[in-house]
């Protein structure tokens, strides 16, 4: 077994939604990196390898993005076969581009392997599909985590006709509130508000764009929870069996 | 083992991106229909199932929506388990929403697992993050394919501040490049066109916006393909493990 570095996306909590691939790198690993996100039960598939939290999570205690370029550089440089393990998908807000450019200019060869990001398990499981003929014919998934200085062009995105998808929102609704509706979104447009994606622990929050905030205080919603904005939005309401189900098992647990 | 309806994601052709939820539910499928697009591979998983094609490619000979749904029915009433397999994702362009709305409001079990989308895969492969800090805070995931009456709304979009990703755009870059460029993206916005997303056969053709129809001709670029449109669509140039591998073992296949 050569070094290499797998960057892979162990999905968004539910361990089954792990892929077969991941589970492969997994199972050639030396040395497992793995992020707080991470539902430490996929480690079932890499009982002889070295494990090694590396957990970066927004205001909490977390280890410098540098310590872990350089700890997965010195593993391969030993030879070792190392997995960076990542919440949801290593590409879609998980910085799996920045690391493999990074590792590759140093000589390192890399595998990106694809997870399921957490919106679109939270969703799902909620019985909300995110697009749906007639309705939403895209989807847009987008963070309101402000380390990112990228542009963001709200009132777009408002007008963009697709449904959004939020990552790391709930320390922002008012904000995200205000501009949407600025941007021409109406207060009512509905929205569902998915802590612990594809856990048994998942709750759900229907509400609008207009009363979110004052739902979720009440609702007590924490972090990490996804926001779904749109008419799909709506949707699962009379499905009981997809969208009550966990919110019951989370209020009687 | 109950009668039920499990609507699965095979993954975008790869078929190691198959969950392991995915091959617990062809493990108990009595029944597996399976979409043009899927990977037959992927039916090693269920060997002892009847499987039957119900392909539906845009313009071609197609079994009608209505049908499958009662084949879906007829087999659950007979007390059978039934897995829908479905290209990419079933809640992402998939029709998995409607489906199984159609199924529960006739009493059928239903269950959804979800599967990686080919848009995020192909573009994964070629080395293009679909997300990066500082250039894309954002994605959105789009369909070009008119059959969807659902309002869509270029200039937005344009000016959204996400990486674009477009499905079934190929026979329509034409409209795409006049609507974009007049929603005010610059004509050389870079673009990917990637053809069979994470298959061995996968072909990357990169182009900017103002060229992208010819380029696209030259390269005889066939459907289905995937359009990525935004500065990241440019990464990966120098990352030949990543971009040139799976386009270099096309060319020589």
């Amino acid at each position: 077994m050569s070094a290499k570095v797998w960057l892979v996306g162990a999905g968004p909590g539910d361990p089954e939604l792990l892929t077969l691939k991941a589970v492969r790198a997994l199972g050639e690993a030396d040395v497992v990196l793995i992020d707080d996100l991470v539902n430490p039960a996929v480690l079932e598939h890499c009982p002889r390898a070295r494990v090694i939290a590396v957990g970066k999570r927004g205001g909490c205690r977390s280890t410098p993005q540098a310590f872990i370029h350089r700890l997965m550089l010195r593993y391969t440089r030993h030879g070792k076969c190392v997995v960076r393990l990542k919440g949801g998908d290593p590409c879609i807000f998980g910085r799996g581009g920045e690391e493999a450019q990074w590792l590759q200019e140093r000589g390192v060869e890399v595998e990106l392997v694809n997870g399921i990001t957490a919106g679109l398990a939270g969703a799902t499981q909620c019985g909300i599909p995110l697009t749906l003929r007639g309705v939403a014919r895209g989807v847009t998934l987008l963070t309101a985590h402000t380390q990112d200085d990228s542009s963001l062009n709200w009132q777009a995105l408002a007008q963009s006709g697709t449904t959004l998808v939020i990552y790391m929102g709930v320390a922002k609704l008012d904000e995200i509130r205000e501009q949407l509706i600025a941007g021409g979104l109406a207060p009512h447009t509905p929205v569902a508000m998915i802590e612990n994606a594809s856990l048994p622990a998942q709750r759900l929050c229907r509400s609008d764009l207009h009363a979110m905030q004052d739902d979720a205080h009440a609702f007590q919603l924490k972090s990490p929870a996804i926001l779904v904005v749109g008419e799909v939005a709506a949707c699962g309401a009379q499905l009981p069996a997809l969208s009550e189900a966990p919110l019951a098992a989370a209020l009687s647990a």
